[in-house]
């Protein structure tokens, strides 16, 4: 990787001398000073040295604002192939620097290659699965805090007998006494192999992994020997490189939900932070999440949709070689938005609905039912007018949320 | 604590039902939805639901945007003692629910007092140094990336004899081939314990502490045993809850400084993200910083005055018995700067120099000399150019820098 670079581009405002702000970026966030060195000095260093890449003027959507766009090189002998590596040296005293965003970067194939990435990504979930040529379906429970296990079995149980692929934990679930995490994954285990002896379809549960952050491996690995089909992590609260422990132990082979809390933060504002796509794309799957949760385009409050694409994209475009991770843009989602859904992220994302699912008429075994037909039919091009009137459970779901063109 | 609550509060747009916004916040966040339960579930739930603790208007210091302050209240049992418990309970989905930022966290003392803190707090760094009675001397390597051993250990000499009371790698310090951690502990510690037999005073230095963030603390007690005096840590990009870990582990006995990489892209939009005093402070603390390294309001990106005395108070006021941790305002220090320093951080602080040491005409020894003058100046209440009649170093770094009123 010697003569390769990590490329970032950073939005700062279009004022002052550009080209000596790039120069005092590439210099200051790697070898430290470089005009006063003396010339010995300067061959010894030159390696490590940050370089300008290009600068060019745009202009911010949101408020139509004069920036400047600045691509800095960093060298990637600086680095290690870990996201603490990376966010320390393209973003570490740098996000403090005034106004200025991190809004792309570009990173040579042979360190990509040095990261996981997903260890199933989308072919290897779909083969846990055995789901094949549809979006998946996942459901989230209404609620997890303060229910008792026999609560949250009846919810749990509901929802996969509406259909659904995969059921994940709240996030916000932490504190778990009445249902406690270990108890959790045998009883829903075993409803799982009870719906698939029954039916023959396989669904995954996807329990929120919580405790101290160094114990998190061994408790991932007692999780799955207990059972668990898959795991729900807080990336950003916990940070990204346990994602990636997480991913390179052989022992916990099963799929990782990142979980998006906390993400807004980071890329909320137009002039600081880190853009969304890095932020839930790139970094996540570098550090090897099989499916990634963000915030859908069609929510009350929504990822505009140039930057849902965007993430989209990080997630599933040709990356060194690396898995392609399960887009599962959230929130606003019902089964009239399912041909949406399909236009915009085709047949490989999940639809992941909350309100969609537990607010059906009939409840969540409606709900699912409703978004299987729907997907059905999407997928086959048959209108969802038309699938509903040979499905009641979806006929009721358009008639409560209508259609979506 | 059951009848405690964490308070947090938001800075939201001024506009639409107030009341209900924060209503669908303090459920959402906690039991996910209410009106619609049945009495006996609500009975159930209520001791995990959220409360509306306080609204009202506001204006922004920025850009005078009027705006709502909602307070919401979380019942402490719904969170475990952990950053990321707390983080994304109060700012996880919510964080990406449009213009929204974190500007307030209030916590109960009984759940304050579940957090370590830090380990040795200001008096135990102190103990350790044998300094008592003004502010402590920090400095910074010139560059770390592609030095030699025995080039950053020249550096190194050059600082510790110059009079600093620590010194600290790069944060940007990972790949470290041509110097490897472990030597630079056991070489500079020969040093440190060389100018101690000799001078009397005990100096620390703070190695980089890198890799895998499972190993984090394995390697920590490692480096104390080689002979670690102190940790340099990017608690952003490693997550929170590693520092909580190191700081739990009794074998790894020796202070513990934050760096604030990253932080930049939390606190820095005026309407996203978290309030830097929250970020690099309240957070920081809990979790067992020993000294925080935060944007001065000196430099020439400063943090504002206002957000950094507010940063210094909660990292030194009553905080529910935890120990205090040093401020450490960095950026745009040199010698003259001393008597505001003092003014505005007071005894309790740590004067942490870069260019003000090495920039000196004298090369880092004068420059810390300068230093030296300059605290023990401030502290008698001399003034600096008085004191320059006494000591060279002092009077060029006055003529350089000129003195700050």
């Amino acid at each position: 990787m010697t003569n390769e670079w990590v490329v970032a581009t950073y939005q700062v405002p279009d004022d002052g001398d550009l080209r000596k702000k790039a120069e005092s970026i590439a210099v200051g966030l790697t070898v430290g000073t470089w005009t006063d060195l003396p010339a010995a000095r300067r061959a010894e260093l030159e390696p490590y040295k940050g370089v300008v890449v290009d600068i060019r003027r745009g202009q911010v959507a949101a408020d139509r604002s004069r920036v400047a766009h600045l691509a800095i090189g960093y060298p990637v002998r600086n680095l290690r192939a870990d996201i603490p590596s990376l966010l320390t040296t393209v973003f570490g005293k740098l996000s403090m620097d005034g106004r200025i965003r991190l809004i792309d970067l570009k990173l040579p194939d042979a360190f990509v290659r040095a990261f996981p990435g997903p260890r199933l990504g989308i072919a290897g979930v779909r083969q846990r699965l055995g789901v094949w040529g549809r979006p998946l379906l996942m459901s989230i429970f209404k609620s997890c805090i303060g229910l008792s296990l026999a609560e949250l079995h009846e919810q749990f149980v509901a929802q996969v007998e509406g259909g659904v692929d995969l059921v994940k934990d709240d996030e916000i679930f932490f504190v778990d006494d009445r249902a406690p995490v270990f108890e959790r994954i045998a009883l829903f285990r075993e409803a799982l192999d009870a719906h698939e002896a029954k039916t023959g379809r396989r669904v995954l549960y996807a329990v929120n992994l919580t405790g101290p952050v160094d114990e998190l491996v061994d408790r991932a690995r007692e999780a799955v020997r207990q059972g668990a089909t898959a795991l729900l992590l807080n990336v950003l609260p916990y940070g990204y490189d346990i994602l990636q422990r997480l991913r390179e132990d052989p022992d916990i082979a099963v799929p990782i939900l990142a979980h998006p809390a906390l993400a807004g933060a980071l890329y909320a504002s137009p002039h600081h932070g880190i853009a969304a796509p890095i932020v839930l794309g790139t970094l996540m799957r570098l550090a090897g999440a099989d499916l990634v949760l963000f915030p859908s385009p069609y929510g009350t409050v929504p990822l505009d949709a140039a930057k849902a694409f965007a993430l989209r994209d990080r997630l599933v475009e040709p990356f060194a070689g690396l898995a392609p991770a399960f887009p599962v843009p959230s929130a606003g989602i019902h089964p009239g938005m399912v041909p949406r859904l399909l236009a915009d992220f085709g047949l490989d994302h999940v639809v992941n609905a909350g309100g969609g699912i537990h607010g059906h008429p009939d409840g969540p075994r409606g709900g699912g039912e409703a978004f299987v037909a729907a997907i059905e039919a999407a997928v086959a091009g048959v209108p969802l007018e038309e699938q509903a009137k040979t499905c009641p459970a979806l006929d009721k779901a358009l008639a409560k949320w209508g259609v979506v063109a």
